[in-house]
């Protein structure tokens, strides 16, 4: 790869980017841009701005936005269309930001004439594959530097270095290092490394910083309604929401519940298992909800194939795969399933715990004529079940029968 | 089909299936054996011996069977090392146990020189078909008698009119009819009919009958440790059980702190969507605590393989497919992963969740050295990182280059 | 099931539905509009209408229809997009028909007022299925009477001694009974039965229809360039043709090169095996053209996906759930796939077999700069797989690692 | 990596390999033991021998094998069992020796005491990849040398100045560059690369090695008949064979019919597509044999479970993944099909394609007294197929009638 001209960095403000930034400037002499997105991680981005320019980024190369609603209504909504659970449990909050953080990335590389786009993400993770897969889909020429897989400042100190003599300001409270490493957005924060490294030990309780201990939740549940149209939740109790507003909100709700915790061990793309501390209060209402939902508007046919469907699709995006064909057709598949997942359900928040209690929806495909124990008028033939037995069995007694001949 | 000389009938004990006896006895005029089995439902069986003898069954006709063991060592554990759940959420706790239902009862059959069996389930359910596949499947001369597709005692009140005119005593509680019809073994309890026929209602406290209301649940979390071998339970709190005294603790456990309860709507085999209220307290801690073990000691590739697998599993099983070919090669597929997955879960128990907080075993794939954010020692190459990439997004750049090159 | 007031009939204008047109008027007393489409089954249409009048239909009744152009646009060529085969070898030909059929045969229900259709489909086979799955997913209340399933008339004898009873014409060589029964359209031509009913036994040369023998087809092969547009044919040698001609003018470039014949054992949906004898020369043609043209222009991830799904695809056409949200879904994703599948194929055609030999696109994916064995101009580095090997093979080093652990 | 000490090359004796000897020597100063694998590749082994001798290899460090038999027994074999095809058309010659050679490769590294092996793969292709997947998932301290990734030895000129520069003798077609790369073994001959990278233009006629033309072709077809048991080929014309004595004479009738011609263009796992022609006349001939018995033999069920496991596993084994868990769990569940796939099937050979013709067996599930269009004896109820479809239907009623309320 030639020497990049032109970078835009996506840039947290935090230490870490800052480095990157000086570093990217110092290795290459190469003008740099800075991309800051809200994703709903809960940090001001005005302190961003300040410190790109203290580290001496133009104006007009600093790029400041909230994505929160591009986030949900492209990202995260489409996704949980499929109830996408990576390895039975992960709600792929990380998994699902990457992709769009690198599209603005190429987009505003487009926009202002640079040739490559730099990310902070380790040499060990999943989330530089998932940045670089989608630079690299949205524009095969681009050119993608990671410096953690490049530099050698490979320790703590060597970082804490580099920054002092480059003049960049240190928080106090970044000398150390922290206990453990945290991404957040809106639909979740995860925690991972140094004190969780261990599998067997309980993650420490000052971990959770979204959700409180189900042990301090209220005491009493608290019933929510959530509206669906077409497969995505467009309102709670009866207010509609925009979808990073409803997200937000059922994030609050989660939250308030201690609901939303996971402990994991998974498998990473990049080949080792790494363990995680999850924190997704308003995904796992979502999640919830849309299959309390689907329940009664989505035919069996329909909702077998989508739950076999589910592991690939939720694999390809946990691997960076979002912009690729195959995505994008079970997107297809999955999508066309939703037409009439439009309908109300009700949830019991409590003490850590979701579920359904009761769903409605003119689009129902519940038809209690046709399941009542009451003697119904007409809508069902239980002799019918005689036929559909006799013929579902006969290759079986087909098998029977060539079982006992040959013993024979 | 020819009438029946002789049949066994799958006998509780119950007002309906005491019907049943006395139906095929003067229906058919043929010798009737009764085959009551524990499954862990939690009733007495001697009143069904004696109840049977009442009815005019011979001694030697009085089948009564104690299969716990056999149900939960040759059923539930290899379906839980599958991680099975039909439409996302249900962990089949009725249909696990028809096709050993069905197998004793073709067993006792050429016992017993009998030519058909005969079941109590109605023609609208799903039972009637796993009860008659697996008969089939098992023997493929059998005979099978559903009497309820059959005789035109369709109504509460013809039954009990035909019950008054055969002498066959009636529980002053079952003159009426139940609010809910009942389903249980040492997996589960299910509820389903009548109050609960409404989906959008909530199911009334009454319902529930294995597990505490998660609100009365103990104030403080519960922590157990859930040990494996080779894909199945084997111990709690390093005590060795066998299977169904383990499924056993695990349900009082679970039971007592509100886990397992489930509200769902679900399509059934025959067509028409149903409505179930389930508790399957042991079940809900032994599939958390499987996938918390797995995670550390299974494969990636064989991991998302059974993820990929396991809804057509679920479905098989649903459907009363489990002696069939198609079910046995998955079988044979997981139970081949199953090799190293031993160790030990911890599970938190706390008011209606359960969750994995810690996992360890010898067997252990997790690589703290691969993953540390430590500076490792030549575990893992991070500049490897960039060649995984870039070979995995050569096929996106192609892609893209191709859509560029057809714009221009 | 009430007795039908109007009935639309399936109608060849054979003996067999002349019998049920004469039945259904005997046995309801009902008023019958006949349904006698040309799909290319290479019969002439006009004596089915003389036949109609002759057995009393009103003129207005009489619906004769060729609808070959959406048989291959709207059924075939959908299909074969996803490269469909069902247990490996066969092209669906009959099977893709069926819901043609009926979709016409309840809109002219709706058209003329009718309350029921009928078809001519035993109750052995799976075309029963397919008639009156599609009829009841298109109209719920429609009733399908299937005569086969209902008369007495199990015998020749008995069909002719009706025949003969209520003046139905009877052809000469209708009276014997057929050596074999014949199902054809423009896709192919199905033989089965009767001479064919020994799976050992090579069938008899007199049995196809469509093909020459290899051993009669000519000396020299002939190429042939087939274009396609988004998936779907357009063109041979150049000259664009409509679907309906495509497949017409492939079908005579297959049969004359002895292509597309295939001797068959088959799973029925109904449960058992049977035999059946295919000629399918163009659409083998098609198939291996539109394989052709995939492999330059289909991204391998979109190609695999394909290839995974389409077992279940085919399993559907040919169970006959044409019209079904599952096999709708899966259309979207094969149809989302197929948005550059356009070029041309070259296919070498002789003696039996067809085989693709060229084939190019400005839509290719393929890239003789990545792929040569000349040194490249830096297209493709190849130490880059020394990292992408790398990183794959890590968890399998991880698997030898604890297995070498645990043996120490 | 640190030098290795002794290296265990794949080892040819060709111009090639031998290069790679010898800069193994100079780059590294380690000892070499050289294997070289008779895999039915049809070249003498002896003067492998010499050459290695002559290039200064101890004769104990010389392996020279014959594997053939392993090879198909314990690879070709099991994967015919999947019918497995890659990319619809690619029956995985080259694929599935590659595992083999690498398992054998790792073995002499342990009994030799070496602690690397070599291979003269190239950083472009697949096969890289399965030689090292193989090796590092049999011993994961095992060091992989693939000289193509790490000299500068880029193009033919300086390969053969390094050739001439160290006494490696040259043979006088070697000079010049061949106008294509070949791969052969029992199972197959590829060829690809130079006068092949036009995927447009055809192959010209010289690249064929292995198999006549078919126009060259007797012009009579000859009839064959393959005996199975298990699964596995046992016999051709009731001769019983040893897995690669049965192999090469299936290679021989198809060779002689001009059968197994592949032109493909695929995809490969590092991500371009390449194009190769494959001769494949013996594997063509067991894939038709093998679905042939399968047909009367194997479950329906059993079946299309096969049919939708089949392009993963292919998958598995073109990217390499033979030693890994999730290609056992399959190879587990298709094994357990086997069982029963016991029979003969009679195949028709002609001018460059085959048939199935015939197939019966002890094992088979064909019923006649099911199928037969004859009055049955009572196998089958027609009457059954009425319910069978309404309870298919009803689910698709359900969803009709929501669509007209809908509407409403």
């Amino acid at each position: 790869m030639s020497a990049p001209k032109k970078v835009v960095l996506a840039y947290s403000g935090g230490l870490d980017t800052s480095i990157i930034l000086k570093w990217l400037q110092t290795e290459y002499g190469c003008e740099v841009v800075t991309f800051t997105a809200d994703l709903g991680q809960g940090e001001e981005l005005e302190p961003a701005r300040q410190k790109a320019e203290l580290l001496g980024i133009k104006p007009e190369n600093i790029y400041i936005e909230d994505i929160r609603e591009e986030f949900v209504r492209g990202f995260v909504f489409p996704m949980f269309r499929a109830n996408a659970v990576y390895e039975g449990l992960y709600l792929l909050g990380t998994s699902i930001a990457r992709p769009l953080i690198s599209k603005r990335l190429v987009e505003i590389a487009a926009e202002t004439g640079a040739d490559a786009v730099a990310h902070g993400a380790t040499g060990k993770g999943n989330d530089q594959v998932r940045f670089e897969l989608a630079a690299y889909a949205l524009n095969p020429d681009i050119k993608v530097i990671a410096p953690w897989r490049i530099w050698d400042l490979s320790s703590r100190t060597k970082l804490i270095d580099f920054a002092e003599q480059n003049q960049i300001p240190i928080a106090k409270d970044k000398r150390g290092e922290a206990p453990f490493s945290v991404d957040a957005n809106l639909l979740h924060t995860s925690s991972e490394g140094k004190v969780l490294e261990d599998p067997a030990q309980m993650a420490p309780d000052y971990v959770y910083q979204r959700t409180v201990h189900p042990e301090d939740a209220p005491d009493t549940p608290e019933y929510i309604e959530v509206g669906f149209k077409k497969g995505d939740a467009i309102s709670i109790n009866d207010e509609h929401l925009s979808p990073a507003q409803l997200l937000t909100r059922l994030n609050e709700l989660g939250g308030k519940h201690g609901i939303g915790r996971l402990d994991l061990v998974e498998g990473r793309f990049v080949g080792m298992k790494s363990r995680g501390i999850y924190e997704t209060p308003g995904g796992t209402l979502l999640l919830e909800a849309h299959r309390g939902i689907e329940q009664i508007t989505l035919d069996r046919g329909a909702a077998h194939l989508k739950d076999e469907l589910m592991p690939r699709y939720a694999e390809l995006i946990y691997n960076g795969f979002w912009y690729s064909p195959e995505r994008e057709m079970l997107q297809a598949a999955i999508d066309h399933s939703q037409q009439h997942v439009t309908g109300t359900v009700r949830l019991k928040l409590y003490k850590g715990s979701v579920r359904t209690v009761g769903r409605w929806s003119d689009h129902s495909l519940y038809s209690e004529a046709h399941v009542t124990f009451e003697e119904d008028a007409g809508a069902y033939d239980q002799k019918d079940a005689a036929g559909f037995i006799q013929l579902n069995a006969l290759r079986l007694k087909l098998l029977a029968a060539r079982d006992r001949r040959l013993k024979n």
